[in-house]
């Protein structure tokens, strides 16, 4: 790909040295002097077990990472090097989000593996794609774009997601899940195509591979052989907590299961790596009975989990400590110098909010927020007594089921974001987190639907695009009574285009039998909840934006009032 | 559920013997004479290694089918009749496809499973969800729908596909792959709610195996740990081929290699039944000790592909001969018995047109027919100078490619149905058959254009809406020049409504930079497709429909002129 020459750094790399450093801290922090107000910057200093920030400050000293404007700069840094810069970038994310909000914790937690690829790849030429991409903010500091990070999610300023347009390093954009694989493999296939020799990269988190995408694209990364590395990120998370509560739900699904049974057997890791090395050198039909014997043994090794994705094609190594640059390196050079590897599945092991106490603490790790305390975490939420559409949602569809039992809600991963945390707290039994899976969200309610059940599907507008077929196919088409709670519907502001919910409309009220609401305040809306809950003989739906209510007068007790539905013939 | 009345058998059960079939065939087959004609009926009788049908005949002799209106006339039937029972379904499918045309060999590769499972469990109060449901033509004839298979995929006549609306037994329309996990799932769980105590149980082939969607519930069944069967109809065969040239593409995706190497070890089984037998009595700490024990044991002895399900929570039992109806009913009976398995998967290997030798020769084993001659499989495809739409597609897309050399095909496991094959021949490396995994293929697509690659994505229009947010997001967004061939736009006749591709031009012109077009007759479509192969800054799509050209004068070779396309600000 040819490289447009604003993309480029402009100077030659000139590798930084303590040297260079001007005006050191007396406090023996890294900070520089400012006049005669002292030393009021953020101390970043290494101890024996590992670099600390001082949150208390105002603004960290970054002398290391303000020599980093490319990739091409961290080339020639040694691995203590790689650690400070490691340290900078996060106290530098936690200042600057600190100012925007945006997505903290997920950032946090790839930042030294973020700073691992960037050393050892060659990008843009070897291509790096991040799933979902909330957690490109260290890529998007080490790619040119620091000191525009204070315009994050804002009009005009850069996106919240990786986004083609904005830099070259971006290969593919992402907001929502699962996508880095399937892209990552057409970008592998079409470099073998044209001859090219470059690595693609896709990274990936434990949540992400619960969608089908991700497993479509394994199962076809297998079949292929092309060579890709998939990075799955394992911080089991399974989701994106986007609205609080109870913050995030624990994993669902069995594949955490097994995630975690890989962890459990870590310490069979090195005994197994030293099998897998000796059968993978052997050629020839040798190669393959080795390999047979090999993958035995491992599976007495390492157990379950890992043979998932082996099954499916893919060679399986990890777990790796994804916050030890050392070993990330060390890695990632070793499988960049396999020749022919095929597809390749390194997992790591991240902590969500890591290096920032406040977000470890949190019980939602501070996934995403608003403006904060950069000392406490504190957010700065603005208190108002009119809640968000979601809130009111969530409040009548309680009172619906109150006065219902058969009236059960489904979402995929977004307990909070569709304030179905609430649910699950009021009716634990009647609520199901599918994990990221809104094709087997909307299907799964269908089944629900046939036993007679009253199934309410809350899924944000731009997200059910993913089980349109679902709701084509198995629910419109048998006029099955599941009800769709499309939040996020029209303009998102600060979440941008791939959450923008433009399209329910047109995609909803061509179906023959769907009942599609649009609500213009919160009292409608907690109107048309009781209206789904009423309709029971075809498929409903109502959308309603993000944000706060009108503050209209709405329904005593938060439950509403059937609407008149007249279906035309 | 409450059972109409009118789906009741409307007499009790009497137990056929052989000697109340009349008129026995003095040639020893089990026909009925016809006056002065002598036997002119398919004669089947036992052999030592098995029934044999001899297809000469012009209509099957089916005394003890004749008996069996609904399920709960097979309950008492010895292995012997069942086994007979299952030659005569089969002939009766042979004689009736032969005159209306349909889906032929996927329903003789389930006779056996059909008749098993309608033996033990206890329909329409137990589930059955048959995936895909071009299999379903057994259980329409044994669910009181026999009379009526002539009229099958015709107007006012029977679904080609279970459907709600025609039986109590069709518990869950299909028509679209991969779909049965979920609702079945759904079905369990509402069950689990309802307090009520019966079996679902889902019948998914190998090939809807490899979409997202079943994976994405497994992965939460494992997860609910409901009571729920999923039977593998494992016939190795990945795709519906319904259109011809190569017939069905050797099946593509990792997991039908894994699933190959579970057959392989097939000699291991009885070991492995045994190591499970004892640890699953084994209770509480000791079961978990015992039980992973048992893993490992199981993992050296089946070793692959097993684990793959096992992984995502479901207790694997396989593989069984699809065709020993002894084999089926006691696996099926002693799952049946189980106070609380949780969900299970047997894997069954079945063939695809068996019993059936034209269809078992064919290389496409006749999934897709017309009417055809019975004896020897030769249908009456009618002779036209004029070419299918989709033929046309195919042909001019090969000119573009022959023309440049960036263009690349991706299909979905539908290389006959979409015209693919021919390019396939052409251009073997420039082919991708992702199996079906319609999102995937859109991102994959997606992923060879950001290289530079012109890549045409060719989908059904009706299947194409499992990939809509893949396309909104992954392409449509990031204004990727990939081109959507959209065949099987519109009515399509005889597939019937789930296959009806009605919303397709609603769906893509909402987006903001998709060209959408849509030809009068086949020379337009040929120019449409040098147009997309030309726009090479943004997406573009074109749909046709199912059937033949209107017989216009095409281009010269079949090579299309680009239109004029202005693109309104």
């Amino acid at each position: 790909m040819a490289v447009s020459a604003s993309f480029l750094p402009p100077l030659p790399c000139l590798k930084p040295t303590l040297s260079s450093y001007k005006h050191l801290c007396p406090k023996a922090c890294a900070g520089n002097f400012e006049g005669d107000e002292g030393c009021n910057k953020m101390r970043i200093r290494k101890e024996n077990d590992g670099w600390k920030i001082d949150f208390s400050g105002k603004k960290p000293a970054t002398p290391l990472l303000d020599t980093i404007n490319y990739p091409l700069h961290m080339k020639n840094l040694s691995t203590r090097e790689l650690e400070q810069l490691a340290a900078e970038v996060r106290a530098d994310i936690v200042h600057t989000v600190s100012k925007t909000g945006g997505h903290l914790s997920s950032s946090l937690g790839v930042v030294e593996l973020t700073i691992a690829l960037h050393h050892v790849f060659d990008t843009p030429d070897d291509k790096i794609i991040w799933d979902v991409g909330h957690q490109a903010y260290p890529h998007k500091i080490l790619t040119g774009r620091r000191s525009r990070m204070h315009t994050i999610r804002k009009t005009s300023g850069l996106a919240g997601f990786p986004k083609r347009d904005e830099s070259v390093y971006d290969t593919f954009g992402a907001g929502h899940s699962s996508t880095s694989i399937s892209a990552g493999l057409g970008m592998a296939v079409a470099r073998d195509l044209l001859k090219k020799k470059n690595n693609v990269i896709s990274v990936i988190g434990d949540g992400a591979m619960t969608a089908g995408l991700a497993y479509e694209a394994m199962n076809n990364a297998g079949f292929l052989d092309s060579n890709l590395i998939v990075v799955l990120n394992d911080n089991k998370q399974v989701s994106l907590p986007t609205a609080t509560l109870q913050g995030p739900a624990t994993p669902v699904g069995a594949l955490s299961r097994a995630l975690t049974k890989i962890q459990a057997s870590a310490k069979f890791r090195k005994l197994r790596e030293k099998a897998k090395g000796l059968t993978k050198q052997i050629g020839g039909q040798t190669h393959e009975i080795a390999a047979k014997v090999d993958e035995y043994a491992r599976g007495m090794i390492s157990a379950s989990g890992s043979t998932l994705f082996e099954e499916l094609g893919l060679y399986y190594i990890g777990p790796v400590d994804g916050h030890n640059i050392e070993d990330l390196v060390a890695m990632f050079e070793k499988v960049k110098a396999m020749p022919a590897p095929g597809p390749v599945l390194i997992h790591i092991v991240t902590e969500k909010g890591k290096g920032y106490p406040p977000a470890e603490a949190a019980i939602d790790k501070m996934h995403g927020v608003v403006n904060f305390d950069m000392e406490t975490g504190k957010q700065f939420k603005s208190k108002s007594s009119i809640l968000s559409y979601t809130q009111y949602f969530a409040e009548s569809l309680i009172k619906e089921a109150e006065a219902d039992d058969k009236i059960v809600a489904i979402h995929a991963a977004m307990g909070g974001g569709t304030g179905l945390n609430f649910f699950q707290k009021r009716f634990p039994d009647r609520c199901f987190d599918v994990g990221i899976a809104e094709q087997h969200a909307v299907t799964f309610a269908a089944g629900l639907a046939t036993e007679g059940l009253k199934p309410f599907c809350a899924i944000y507008s731009s997200f059910l695009q993913r089980g349109y077929d679902q709701v084509v196919h198995d629910v419109d088409l048998q006029k099955l009574p599941v009800r769709f709670a499309m939040d996020r519907a029209g303009l998102v502001g600060a979440d941008g285009p791939t959450h923008c919910g433009a399209f329910d409309i047109t995609y909803m009220a061509c179906l023959p039998n769907m009942v599609v609401m649009a609500p213009s305040d919160e009292a409608e809306l907690m109107h048309m909840v009781a209206t789904a809950a009423a309709i029971d003989d075809r498929p409903s739906c109502f959308r309603f934006p993000r944000g706060n209510g009108t503050g209209v007068v709405i329904p005593h007790d938060y439950k509403g009032t059937p609407l008149e539905v007249t279906i035309l013939k």
